[in-house]
This record gives C-alpha cells, sequence and structure tokens, in this order.
C-alpha cells in the first residue's frame, strides 16, 4: 500500500520441482498513469491459486506461460482509484487480472463489476469466482451427483472441495472429504456439512477412505491427483464419474519422481471394466453457465447454505511464502493476498 | 459335428499371463436333450473375442468370471435341430450363447432369431452383432465424431476397428487406422476406406501416427491399449474424446509386467490441460439403442458402405490356439470358430 509508487511480484526464473523464495523477484516501482479507457486500481484481494504453478513453466498448456521477468498471473478483487472512463468511478469494486502487484492501469473492458451487497467482495474469488465456478460446473457438466449417491473430494477444505461438497449435499449425495490434519477433518464436518472426513496424513488413510465408503464412490471430484486417487480408484463403483479440475500432487514433479509402478494400465482396465467418466474440464470452457452458477450461488451464500472460509496474509511481499505453502497443503480455506 | 455326441472345450485352469493350450481341455459326450421350453442347437459360428480373456480369470469384472471345469462362453450363431418350442422350429438359425461347443441344449428365451435374408448369418457376430454394435454405440454415445474431424483406431481390420474407421467415415471424419504388418495396412486403404493406415510394428511407428494426424486426433477408440496408447496420447486434440472399449494389449499382464515408469501422472495432465474425456463403456449399457444401430448397420451392409472381413478356422479343437493367436494379433478379420 503506497502512495506513489507499486509493488510486483516477477517470475525470476522457472522453478524445477517446487517452486521457492529465489523463483520471484519482488520490486517496487513508479504508479503507472492510466492511458486513455483505463483505469487506475488498487488491488484489495489477490488469489492464490494452484494453476499459478503452471504458468511459471515453459510445458503447453490450456494458457500461455509467464514470462521471465513479468508480473506473475492473477486474479484480483481491486478499488478504482483513478479513472478515464465514465461509469467507472473511483471508489468501484472490480475484479480483474491485475497479478501479483499492488496497483495495475487497466481498459474497463477488462473489469468485472462485484456486487458488495451479495457477500463481502474477497468470495468474488473464492465461491462466488472462479474455484466456486469450476467446483459447480465440474459438477453440473460432469460429475452429476445424484440423490443418495456418495461424492469424495480431496482437499475438501480449500475453496474448490468445499464447495464441490457443499454443492454436492445440497443435490442430495452423501460427500466425503479428504484434508490434512485433524483441524481440517474438524472443520469438515463441523463447518461444511461433509458427512465423513478423512486424514490423508493418517497411516490408514486408504482403509479408512474404503470404510468411509460403504456403498463405493459415484463422484470423484479430482483436484489432487496423486495417492489421494489411488486409494479411490479400487472403490469407484460401475458408471463412476471423475471430474478432473487439477492434479496439485503432480505439479511440482520432475521425471525422477515418476519411478514405477506404472499404474496407467490399472486406470485403463478399471474405466473398461467399471464403464468410468474421467473427463477434464476447464471452467471457461462452459462460460455460457456462469449466470446460473452465479444466481444458484449467490442465494447459498446469503442464506447460509454454502459456507466460506479464507486464509487471509497480508502483504504482497508474503506472496511467494504463502504459495509455496498452499502447494504444500499449508493453507486453511481461500488464499488470499492483501498488498 | 457329430450324430449322437458333442464336442466342448473347458477352462481348464486359470491362464498367468497369456493363456496356452492347456489352459483348456477338450472333452466330447452325449448330446443333451432338451428339456420343455427347450431347443436342441447346433452351433454353425463361434464368436472368439478378446473379453473372454477377462473371464478366464477371477478378477472381478462386469461378467462373472467362468468357472474352472465349465464350458467357455461365448455367442453363437447355430441352426435349431430338435424343438420342444411352438415357432422355434428346427432348420431356424437363432444367435446364442452356447459357448466353446458344437450342441447346446437353450431355453427359447435365451435366442434372437437371425434374419438370413440381410447378410451372411456369420454377420450377426461381427458387424451386425456385439463387435459392430461396440463400435456403433461407442461413436454414438461417446466418441462423436464430427465432420472433418481425425479419428484414430487400432487392431483397425478386426471387426470393432474396422466398423468403427467406416462408421465414423460415414459420419464425415477421417479415420486412420493402426494395424500389424504391410497386408493388413493394404487392407484398410482399399477394403475399409480408412484415409491412411499405420503399422504398429514399424520402428518408426510414433513419427509414422504423428505424421498421419496433422490436425492431431479428436478422437481416438482404444481396443488396444499399451504401446499404441502413449503414442496417441501426445496428438490428442482439446475435447477429444476416448471410448475405452478394451485394452487386449494388456489382458494377458502380470504384476511384473507393469514396471515403471508411471505413466498415470501424464495421462491425468493432460486430461486436466487438453480437457479430455476417457470413458469406458459395455456395449449393454446401451441396449435401447440396438434397434437404431440394427436398422442404420443394415442399410450400410446391404448396400457395402460398410465392409467386412472373416477369419474362419473349422475344427472346435482349434480354437484354443486361434483364441491365443487373436490376442497377439494374428487373426485377419472377425474370428469364427466353425465346429
Amino acid at each position: 500500500m503506497s502512495g506513489a509508487s507499486r509493488t510486483r511480484i516477477l517470475l525470476a526464473r522457472r522453478p524445477v520441482g517446487a517452486p521457492v523464495a529465489a523463483d520471484f523477484r519482488i520490486e517496487t516501482a513508479a504508479l503507472p498513469q492510466p492511458g486513455p479507457g483505463e483505469v487506475l486500481v488498487r488491488v484489495l484481494y489477490l488469489s492464490l491459486d494452484p494453476y499459478m504453478r503452471g504458468r511459471m513453466s515453459e510445458a503447453k498448456s490450456y494458457a500461455p506461460p509467464v514470462a521471465l521477468g513479468d508480473v506473475m498471473v492473477g486474479e484480483t478483487v481491486a478499488e478504482i482509484v483513478q479513472s478515464n472512463v465514465p461509469g467507472f468511478p473511483p471508489g468501484d469494486i472490480v475484479r480483474c487480472h491485475a497479478g501479483w502487484q499492488s496497483h495495475a492501469a487497466l481498459p474497463a473492458d477488462r473489469l468485472q463489476r462485484v456486487d458488495a451487497t451479495v457477500a463481502p467482495v474477497s468470495t468474488a474469488l473464492g465461491v462466488l469466482g472462479m474455484p466456486g465456478f469450476s467446483a459447480w460446473v465440474g459438477l453440473d457438466a460432469i460429475g452429476r451427483p445424484q440423490q443418495g449417491e456418495t461424492l469424495v473430494v480431496a482437499a475438501a477444505t480449500g475453496p474448490v472441495g468445499a464447495t464441490v461438497g457443499q454443492v454436492a449435499r445440497l443435490r442430495g449425495a452423501r460427500c466425503v472429504g479428504i484434508a490434512g490434519g485433524a483441524r481440517k477433518c474438524a472443520a469438515l464436518i463441523e463447518e461444511f456439512g461433509f458427512a465423513a472426513a478423512i486424514d490423508h496424513r493418517a497411516p490408514d488413510f486408504a482403509p479408512a477412505l474404503a470404510r468411509a465408503c460403504p456403498d463405493g464412490i459415484d463422484v470423484y471430484f479430482e483436484n489432487v491427483g496423486g495417492a489421494v486417487f489411488d486409494a479411490v480408484l479400487p472403490l469407484l463403483n460401475r458408471f463412476a464419474r471423475v471430474p478432473v479440475c487439477g492434479v496439485v500432487a503432480t505439479y511440482n514433479d520432475r521425471e525422477a519422481d515418476r519411478a514405477g509402478p506404472d499404474r496407467l494400465p490399472a486406470l485403463m482396465g478399471a474405466v473398461l471394466r467399471r464403464s468410468l467418466t474421467v473427463q477434464g474440464f476447464i471452467n471457461n470452457s462452459f462460460i455460457e453457465r456462469y449466470e446460473a452458477f452465479h444466481a444458484e450461488m449467490s442465494a447459498w451464500v446469503r442464506n447460509g447454505d454454502v459456507r466460506t472460509r479464507e486464509d487471509i496474509i497480508d502483504g504482497l511481499a508474503n506472496a511467494p511464502g504463502a504459495f509455496i505453502g498452499m502447494l504444500e497443503g499449508r493453507n486453511f480455506g481461500k488464499l488470499l493476498i492483501r498488498p
């Protein structure tokens, strides 16, 4: 937060395996001046999300990588502090992709208004934003949980996982959440209404998951990958659906981390024998359903049917450490930076 | 073919890895007498199909295993030779699951009439039967090839693969077939109308496949698994569909054959980044579409739009050897035994 300067965090080098602090560089520079058709925004909240790990690498993906020396990409909720655009006066709150920085000059067509009367504006980056939409549309388009079915989701106190569990419960499914540690597991039951919570760090994780799913698993919402998937696969019922929204556990993998045994034949055999559907998706492929999502989710958030938890960290300089910790599961709720 | 006795092939023991002759036992016994409501049939054609490898193992699957000492299961086209059922007179041709034997007594509700005026009755076990329906419905329900898209299928001279390629071509897709050896590859182009044919035994198989798919792959109809899948995966386009109908290449695998590297993370990463759909299916899950299949396919077969190739072997005693060879890709066309 500054008067005439802005702080930014740049990609200093591409990580090998897990990102470390030296992969980022912080710099302070003069405030940009908004050009014609632009506004200057001050970032109130920066969203940190696992997909950013992909942007740090050069590997081909659904979006281009961040160039070395560029500001790290990221979605933000921001306040307009200076405006050259009628209809976007200073003081308005908008959602935009300002990235990892305290201020940005942006054209007005890159701004979405945030309605502060629905819920705290930070939720535009969580349950009422990209993570919430990913959860909702992954269930709506692929998972389709039915009354009485069993759904399992991991990283279940995270913004996607917690929303998946609550939406599926509201659709009539029995939801089993997976999280790391007793504190998060307690929150799954008490805050988010999961029917059961399993600690993936427990030595008996796989049998505990099996016990929690006596009727098998009909929907596994995949947002972590790794060892959790191994425990889930044998429990998937015939015609089970696996929306693949993320595989955080593998984002830091290097080639050497891919030692055998080869688990692909077992997966394909299960896909065949049990008529499984494994389907990856990116939320913006379903952008035509966004309004339906926003209407339903806003109502649920307002009336308390869907609850949220935020993990807010002050100071942009703490963003790299918070991001590194998130990839290790250290956040507890939607991770936000308040620059 | 006998007067008062029947020949049968029993499962003598469960194979470890690839089946061998000693896993089967042939026996001759008295002809059964059809009971009330039953007919006695003489098998004209026994269909040999890769799924039978699964039935020889105890592993849980979508159908129970064959018990040791029981007749091997299998679908057949047969002639009624003795009948206790009005409306099913001797001489009628039916499709039934008589298994690996020359004769069987079966209740009338397990018989389906075969219309010999549409095509040779043996096609009721191929393009107008289970393999044809698997191909058609896998495309109809999952693959959904669109005009101008690229489809790839392996084992492409087999009854499923050849039908997949021809149906997809009739739907407007460009079809690339994979088969073993020059003779089969020539047949793909000349008999079945594929746009390109790739020999999976060629040392440059993967680059050759890539050259044959300059616009990537939109539908990969999976009926083999193994190394073909490794060559296909990098070529799959965003939103590609992978109906999984079989993974023959892995049916004989033992645990020791599953050495690393682990290919699962690469698959799940691709599923996520390219919004792939990998969906297993069993044709009888879609039985409500059978009539639509049969009507469309009968017309195509009659007018020559869909061509078929059969690999017919005489003598039930040759069934084990033919089956073992099929798992190694030695058949050329729909494999049938004429007892």
